[in-house]
């Protein structure tokens, strides 16, 4: 029988010595390991926290105390010895655990994460409202070294320094963000940790001085000036110092004494404190130590060999998006490639290799990397910016401001679009028509397949204005992928099945859904036209109004909320060109959507050929006599 | 005659000497003070870096080299000596000059800017663009202290000490954002401007070092250790050196030789340079040396005397907001209040004097501002952030993954919504209904009046979500501020007047202009019923439904883009419920829109009484003759 048979929550570990602590977190990384395996989920990051995350809840007491995991995903260890061990197995799974710290699962999570770089903005608020009520609790933000090139980090490290609350922020250093890291504090960083000068200048520093023989007044006040300089050589985190918070480290973060010594430290000293811990990412599972960014987020994979279990089907979208731009900059050479800390899970990797200059990966920074963008687009290049759906929402005032003010030739990739599945709520990209197509000068975009996305990401890097292609998480749709990329014309949509009394808008691959709803209608009398719009905007005006002037009946059906999203525009434009027709919109609630497969959810939140055969038949009930 | 009579463009500034420099900055300033005593605009800004901005395009050649001014309300020299001096007294005034850089006035303006911080990122870009072309040309942005606390800018310095490309940092450091900078960066910039070790340390350490006798091979490893040291003592800006910058400064920014021998030296270092300079803002008109805050932006004044000329008229909405939270704030002690640099601007001065602690300036770090305010809230306080329209759209992400997702109560109080005036198209406040509604938790709201401001703050800091309360910039309507706070409920709208055959929905102080149209329509056999919906989000819904079915006919006019705006939700709402009412969407086009007095803009945009009434009678013509 194992240690962890007998934790079932924090108290359990609270009287544990270091061996045994130890011994738990072995045990823990292979429970993790083999749950994860069936789930997938994020491995690297959670293996690297272990011991971390224990010596965190022995050290500090929790929930009086305030965790907050930056991101999140590396919460496993904290949630399973946080009452949720139990039901481990069902991470990810729809109502089951999610993969990032929910307030809702448990008292322990103080704060819900998912986008990066928000915990020391959090901590600071949770901090400033002990200090108002004067209560007295320590406040912990476990942040990356990768999160910490997000510029809301440092809003809130600046914050934090010139208030001098009282708050702790580790920096969890494994020298990666999602792939290797990127910028010069990743430099100062890793020149922290490789200086032979930290830990044994002190005594040789202080033998120097004593071999200075006499010194007169003049010369002992230098000497002042000096012996404070030194504090640059000794305290090698001068520019956290620099910043107002005390610096502790760097300490190996698989040490369980020493970072129990450092971390007890940490919670006496007044003021902010920034505790450096370098940790290795995926560490304990080989496969995962040597392949941290394959195992950052994973799906199930064969936990003996570390083998991932490959999805059988059509090239993904990130994979048809990725080879396709890497053609295109084959033969245009104003192309190049930007990437907030994502060149894997954006598919960028292939340009990187092959155009290694014209790659630009600028860590987890998507405001810089839209203005980035805007800046080398003034200059006559063609910046594609892969982003996901829901990331880009932290640089929705640049794309408005930077880019599409200046109407500059940007084009951006939207991978996970709609319902992204297991990562759940903070993940699903399913705002982007909403945020996106009240901009000006935007043109926004939605394949129906993966070579269709082709053609549009041929169609944009030649296009003078900014413009943005949205299209889902998952596997292509299995179309041939063409030689000669499909035509696109701007604001041209295409009709993929005429009719006469109803026409199915269809946004993206939905159109699948709508040719298959349409099959079941026609057994119910109606003759549906389904269109694959293509733009987003500007719309296919033309068609759109012909079809609904011809079919009176219109539905339409997007993986985005409706308010504002793709029906809506639709409405806008139908109001005002053909208020005669009957519109029936079909998309996502005015909810935060849970965690689960996607098929699971497009069922829960109908998004379904049944569905739009529901709507049709509920709203033209008389359809089937009318044609009889 | 003055020497500025002689500069039409930056060449004929090129061979004036330093002396006949600083006569023309003279001049310059009195001809920018005499001209924005009239126009209004950023004064003390402008007047802060005339020296530096002479000195700039004579050691720097634009338009081949790239001057990029963040903010850009700094400008002013610049488009003076860059052939727009006989355009500057049109400046803000419709048609005429804006108040920022602009790329299509003049070949000087490289990248337009508006919004803080983005000037770096917009000139890492340029310069990677230059070294992928194998060009040469300079890239220099200038950058305020203030502007240096937002997130953006350090991701910028982030990712270009890691490039290492050729590009010159300016930071113009003023000691103040728009009012006294706050952050721990700000105290570290001022540690370096007053530490006395600066400048005559290196000599004395010299001479320490030739008093060390004689030294082993161990002590000489151990003294180039500590020489390595010094660089900390001698080289101020450490912080930037460790970010990958070069740093030289500081230097005073109104010493005109001084300045171009350094920026003459920063132009030939190879990597990214940061060039420390100290200039007072406001410089050289007593007034706005004085108050700068004030002088930040101004309306028109008295120049002999600095006296601002007041409006006559009720107060304005930020007044009445900031005066309201106060008396709130008295009642409720868990109201707190946030502003991003702004107290001034957004009314909380008065609340930051009588509740200190409970006020919190957080720089120009709207993303901080967000997430820290959820920190707050998770923790039973109220924060109340007020940020201006535009400026929100910087945190549009944490408004929804931090505030929204978690359903916290954070009140949003959206200054400056709507047509915002001079300072135009990178700061009007037309999007905000469009990035808000689709947000699922959250609730937005416009008062008609700042009497109904009162009421919706009083409901919104009780109420345990988050919502948004968006008023326009400048004077109230004038209506009573009665002692008790005008009645809100959620989802609520109210009757202004009733009718039979038209239903105008009109959102915020719009419903004048519609009681206006009401009026005049009446003339034309039209019964008007005209509503304030109130909530935009979640509207009410048995309202709207019952005048749509009542009335058949429903004009919504709105100060906000119409693609996803307010008249959208309604039609998304009717579209459902009441189909068979026709539906007039009136509310800004899709462009960005210029700069120019509010009055004229909406007169251009279609913002009246008279295009409610032209939009009534051309989609029912019939209307009169039905009536009769």
């Amino acid at each position: 029988m194992g240690l962890l048979d007998n934790v079932e929550n924090v108290q359990d570990i609270k009287k544990l010595s270091n061996q045994e602590l130890e011994k738990l977190a072995e045990e823990i990384r292979q429970f993790i390991i083999k749950n994860v395996s069936i789930t997938g989920g994020h491995l690297a990051p959670s293996l690297g926290v272990v011991e971390l995350t224990l010596v965190l809840h022995q050290v500090f007491n929790s929930p009086k105390d305030k965790i907050i995991w930056d991101v999140g995903h590396q919460s496993y260890c904290h949630k399973i010895i946080t009452g949720r061990k139990g039901k481990f197995s069902t991470l990810r799974r729809y109502k089951g655990l999610s993969g990032f710290p929910k307030t809702i699962e448990s008292e322990h999570d103080c704060f819900n994460t998912g986008h990066s770089s928000t915990s020391i903005s959090a901590a600071v608020g949770i901090a400033k409202a002990r200090d108002l009520r004067k209560e007295k609790f320590k406040v912990v933000a476990v942040i990356g070294d990768g999160a910490l090139t997000g510029g809301m980090a440092y809003e809130a490290l600046n914050h934090a320094g010139d208030l001098q609350t009282d708050l702790i922020v580790v920096l969890n250093d494994n020298e990666m963000s999602i792939a290797a890291n990127v910028g010069a504090m990743s430099g100062y960083l890793s020149r922290i940790r490789t200086d032979p000068r930290y830990g044994k200048s002190k005594e040789e520093i202080e033998q120097l001085f004593n071999k200075i023989p006499k010194v007169g007044p003049r010369v002992l006040k230098t000497l002042e000036r000096v012996k404070d300089s030194f504090k640059y050589l000794l305290v090698p985190g001068m520019l956290f110092e620099e910043m107002g918070f005390t610096y502790l480290g760097p300490i190996d973060g698989h040490n369980i004494p020493g970072m129990k010594g450092v971390l007890q430290s940490a919670k006496k000293l007044k003021g902010p404190v920034l505790v450096h811990v370098v940790t290795c990412k995926g560490k304990g599972y080989q496969p995962a130590e040597v392949n941290p960014d394959t195992f950052h987020g994973v799906g199930p994979f064969e936990p003996e060999t570390g083998e991932v279990i490959k999805k059988e089907g059509p090239p993904s979208y990130t994979k048809v998006f990725g080879d396709t731009l890497v053609e295109l900059a084959e033969k245009q050479d104003n192309i190049v490639a930007i990437t907030a800390a994502m060149p894997t899970g954006t598919g960028l990797s292939k340009f990187a290799e092959k155009f290694p200059w014209r790659f630009f990966d600028v860590g987890i920074a998507e405001q810089h990397a839209v203005t980035f963008s805007a800046g080398m687009a003034s200059q006559g290049y063609h910046p594609v910016v892969a982003i996901y759906s829901t990331f880009l929402q932290r640089a929705y005032d640049q794309v408005l401001h930077d880019v599409a003010m200046q109407n500059l030739p940007v084009t951006f990739a939207l991978d996970r679009s709609g319902i992204v599945g297991e990562d759940g709520e903070t993940h699903h990209g399913v705002f982007d028509v909403s945020y996106l197509r009240h901009i000006p000068n935007m043109v926004v975009m939605a394949p129906k397949d993966e070579n269709e996305l082709r053609g549009m990401l041929d169609w944009s890097v030649k296009f003078s204005g900014p413009s943005a292609i949205r299209y889902p998480r998952g596997l292509g749709v299995g179309v041939e992928l063409t030689k000669e990329y499909p035509k696109i014309v701007k604001g041209q949509g295409e009709v993929l099945e005429d009719g006469k009394d109803l026409t199915i808008i269809a946004l993206g691959p939905l159109v699948y859904l709508a040719l298959q709803a349409s099959a079941q209608l026609k057994q119910w009398g109606f003759s549906p036209a389904v269109l694959n719009p293509r733009f987003i905007k500007p719309m296919d005006r033309d068609l759109l109004i012909r079809y609904a002037k011809k079919t009176k009946r219109v539905i339409t059906i997007e993986e985005n909320v409706v308010a504002g999203g793709f029906g809506s525009a639709c409405l806008e434009l139908l109001n005002k060109e053909c208020p005669q027709a009957e519109v029936e919109i079909i998309g996502l609630p005015d909810v935060f959507l849970v965690h689960g497969a996607q098929d699971i959810l497009r069922e829960e939140y109908g998004i379904s050929a049944s569905v739009i055969v529901e709507r049709a038949l509920s709203r033209w009930p008389l359809m089937k006599e009318h044609h009889k």
